[in-house]
């Protein structure tokens, strides 16, 4: 059986890492999707699509799981093409494994076995938690892989983030 | 003459029932646009196009109005092309029925007569209302043509806009 | 059971419209998709798809057909996306009418039942031989329903198409 | 020594006339970026961009600088893509001048020399504050040179802003 | 009176010019649309859109013409959205001059005065010829004002574009 | 250094594997991009982006090579935001590899070291040719790894394609 599950890893943290593990216990090999491919750069969005793919090859590869497929996926701004965008890009998968229920509802609609997603330490392992110790300085880095932690600093990521925050100073002079 | 009017129809209520009988009253025929055609599986929009092109048609024959068109429309992501992008997907039109200030503005700024529209019962007869009720488990089949009724149940779009309302439990495991 | 079929109807005519009553012997409704919805004015797309909706609702009034829908649909990029796209705009159906193999490939790797359709007169009853004809001058009328005879005389549609025809005579200044 | 700089510019105002003075002062040349080209008709960006084109040439011809290039600029929804889309754009530049924090990170990231914009009387030159201003009917004339005032009168576009500010008064008769 | 004229200009040449030149005989003022502005790169359309800016408004300069209007306008994929999405990016205009059948038409439905364009020396100045010559390596700089050769030249555009033609060596390699 | 290479893979053939070994040979890895992700059931782009990220991950594990990086990449119309797109979704690079020239142009003018590829058996390992053999019914699995051959297989890759030369037998039953 091949599963799939998806999310925006901003930044894949030691909770993903769990569920992964959690999943290759029942299924053959992981689709591991990366959604909303096309952003990088904002509060919310830091690293590009490259950056989580580097984040979470480097964390897999150290815990020696090699049957894992990488997919970036970009956003389509239309629900009901969702489900064929994901296949489109993605090798066959039999299972998806969200706690999302808009994921869930139109995996399910398309006639899909779906499951929910066991988390662990979610007051610690969760992406918005993290992103806000980054910006405010606090300590992050025991809560996501080794190879990740590394990556945010090869990237210049904290200064990158903190930049993002500062508010702007000058109305009529948009962002893109 | 014959008229536009737009709306989103999420879903379609006897207000729009009311509202159709009334413009056919001083229009040869009425071209009903499906607007935000693209949107479906969301709290705000939960019906796609072709439910609502169904649950409009099935209405209409009920009361045997035949003289309609009905065009689905996409959103454009630019207000100045609106205009025309409706212009592309619908028959010529002479007048414009709405209550919406920017599609009156729009309309009227590319040389249409624009006229308002005179709700009746609108603390029943409300998409949001209705779509709050339908959340709650309140009744709400008495403010919709049976035969939308019918179609709620035939899609199952009540557990649907349940499943919709609840929470994302897990961080990271985005939408689409 | 509900049929579709989907055409560009640049423009509709006689052969369509026995295509259409041959699938309602079999079906209770049709839904007639208008493909390549966002073209207009070239010579293979000359007529806007409001232009052949209005072409399509008038020759199926006159022929007190009423179970069909009409639905414009806007080309996507991405063959893999198209069945899903479909899918959204219309009405639930259960068969697929088409002589195009990538139609019907698309449709049947999705699990629809898909049949072929039987043209007669397509020597003359031909959207491209009809686009001809009508730049050339020749005699276009009786391969239509009146009714689009009709449209394409009220858009002045034979001079639109004649002004397409000729060729750019500056270099450099190019069409949109 | 060409700089750039990019805002939405709604209205163009006395502030950003300094701030491009001040740069000339520095500059050979200056682009100057029509940021958000594709929106207007909302009340955060009312004026199209050949309407914003129209009142920053008038307002520096008057005050006869001539060493700029005025480009509309529209969004994409993708900030790692942004710098690409105005580099290729623009002519060649090698300052940005910005308060920004998003648009001095990516062009810093791409390699730019990036520098802050020094903003004089900003409880008054401020867009936000003149579209308030012409809302309420206060008087915002003097706040603007005097060739955009004459371009919002001539365009109507006082009544088009308070057309806008108009609440909705029909749920499902939505806006583009 | 502000005329309307679009071009791809790749390159910006001596007749282009003499057309600018003729136009403003009669009109107020030009605005110069340069068409296809997201292309570059391929053979057809070698130069940025920021490059064919930099290109015109050297030249026109060069002869003391200031009461011009440049702004690059991208493609829209669908032909009746064409016209309102020039008007969008543009300040207004009454006339049009094209000599591009479908330029013609689009804006003649839409109710807009246009003009042919009379044309010298098409043997010799015509964007095609000049990309030919540019890549055979024959003398081309005499057919374009000297301020375009000056950036042909800064921007090693002669290399680039024989870079373009040598034929892809590698099946399955493709170009983006 | 880690390389990058870029190809539509349709299929992935023993030229390709061929190719990622002499790289990897001076590359401490690879990142290998899927161009064109977004078609499919083409006679060009036969097969999904899924569909071929199985084809070169499973040829790769069968040859014990674990470090390169899989990237769907899809179009993005536009040359000069190209290489800005390749970067936003690829881990970072040093060194790219193709033949083909507006590929290395492009990451050329971006600064990048382009080498170009050696191919062998042309006449043989070509998807041009590879795609014929599969169509004609000529012998085409010695020319793929055996694990895309297998693939082919499951996923009715044969069929699919004969599928796609059947002409278009009615005019006006367009193709998506």
């Amino acid at each position: 059986m091949r599963s799939f599950i998806i999310g925006r890893f901003q930044p894949f943290h030691k909770g993903h890492l769990q569920v992964v593990r959690e999943i290759l216990k029942k299924s053959e090999s992981i689709i591991i999707g990366i959604g909303s491919a096309q952003y990088s750069h904002t509060l919310r969005d830091p690293f590009t699509a490259g950056e989580r793919h580097l984040m979470i090859s480097r964390s897999l590869e150290a815990e020696h799981i090699t049957n894992f497929y990488l997919v970036p996926i970009e956003d389509v701004n239309s629900n009901p093409l969702w489900v064929a965008h994901v296949q489109a890009l993605t090798p066959k998968f039999d299972a998806v494994y969200s706690n999302n229920p808009l994921v869930k509802r139109l995996f399910y609609e398309a006639g899909y076995s779906v499951f929910s997603v066991n988390l662990l330490n979610r007051e610690k392992w969760s992406g918005t938690i993290i992103r806000e110790k980054i910006i405010r300085g606090d300590r992050w880095q025991d809560d996501v892989p080794k190879q990740v932690a590394e990556i945010i600093e090869e990237i210049d990521g904290v200064s990158r983030m903190r930049d993002l925050t500062r508010t702007d100073a000058i109305n009529g002079h948009t962002a893109p």
